[in-house]
């Protein structure tokens, strides 16, 4: 236990002192091989290979086979835990934790819209298209809704090329996790939730980031509705 | 190594069962001892003491002399990765950077402004105009400056109620290490931060959320300018 500990505190160090040289742009774009830093470090390979491994884990390197360690650019690095996120909306969800929910994504996807229309790449938006053109032929009972919905918002946080707002995906793709079996069940909900997808998508490709903004809110506040959610969620007051 | 490896994906094992245990609350308020947990999973106490000691860093759980293992408040838990935003702002910020910075903050501070004044508590509040009290006293310069700005920050979003806004603390504290340096060093910038964050607490005294929420943009987009951004923020198009 003591070794596990003194170990465990090691690898911190060592990870701190690779990041200290990534940031500093001390090794360019490929990562010297594993024995060259465990020299410089002084460290053991299994310390290095585990630091490295707390680095991979977290999308901030990538392993390419003949190439070495890449280091991934920094908008990329996973400032989300995606363990906790998923543990977190594992649990049966009370009534405030679907308001705080709602809450957030009435903020990042309407904005996270807005911007895809203004700015999203033609590859961006047309990514966008195929995910709701795969989206609208499945029935919510069939497998492969969720993930065709958390492909549709995910691709919608990309497109706006922000990268605090991409990194909110996991939080929405939870989100989505616990709205959609609620809603799913109610009668006429899924035309529904077909044509108020249809108008945020419409809205980007139309470059028209206000209405892809009020088409998301609709969009977010007709889940709202259909979870039976005993508060009206407020589109912030200024505008 | 490999041993390494086989105890990792072991303890990722007992993490997730202990997780599991806990969203369907088997345990009640208060984990069995160590041992006991040992036995029930059929791994050894290093194993063990290391799963939860990944849930103790992720604030999941606390220990209390006496007590024993508390589970704390699913709230509480953390789905930011504090060191990976640490390392993203210790990074020299590139335009682009600042520019997602600043429109994130831009939703996710006025908003949480806007709820602090319609249902923070006393308390809450009170501990906003605390902060705002310490902050109002120490010049850029001193030490000390940028801690009581992250505070003040923080507790606003505490006193939103919103537990994913209270989430994004660690990146708004990355914001403001990043942007109070530069906006410091101006002349005349100081008693503009001090003016533009008292409006934000006078309307949150007040209750008044709308322009809790105006006051809040006002004081992002003072600091947009103090970097020099090229962009300007825009707030969301409905109102």
């Amino acid at each position: 236990m003591e070794q596990a500990n003194k170990d465990r505190s090691l690898v911190s160090k060592v990870m701190d002192g690779l990041v200290t040289g990534i940031v500093e742009e001390k090794y360019g774009a490929i990562l010297p091989p594993q024995d060259v830093l465990s020299k410089e470090f002084d460290v053991s390979r299994t310390v290095m290979r585990e630091a490295l491994s707390m680095l991979l884990a977290r999308d901030m390197l990538d392993v390419r086979p003949k190439i070495g360690t890449r280091i991934r650019p920094m908008s990329d690095w996973r400032m989300i835990d995606e363990d906790v996120v998923n543990w977190r909306f594992r649990a049966k969800p009370d009534p405030l934790f679907l308001r705080d929910v709602i809450e957030f994504r009435i903020l990042i996807e309407p904005r996270a819209s807005a911007q895809a229309a203004a700015r999203g790449s033609a590859a961006d938006i047309a990514a966008i298209r195929e995910a709701f053109d795969a989206f609208r032929v499945i029935r919510p009972d069939e497998p492969g809704y969720q993930t065709a919905d958390e492909l549709f918002h995910a691709r919608i946080v990309v497109a706006s090329g922000n990268q605090f707002f991409k990194q909110m995906a996991a939080i929405i793709r939870g989100a989505l996790s616990t709205v959609n079996p609620i809603v799913s069940q109610k009668e006429g909900l899924w035309e529904k939730a077909v044509s108020t997808h249809q108008r945020v998508v419409e809205a980007i490709e139309r470059r028209d980031p206000k209405e892809a903004e009020i088409a998301s809110l609709a969009m977010i506040d007709f889940t709202a509705e259909g979870i039976g959610s005993n508060f009206t969620p407020e589109p912030p007051v200024h505008g």
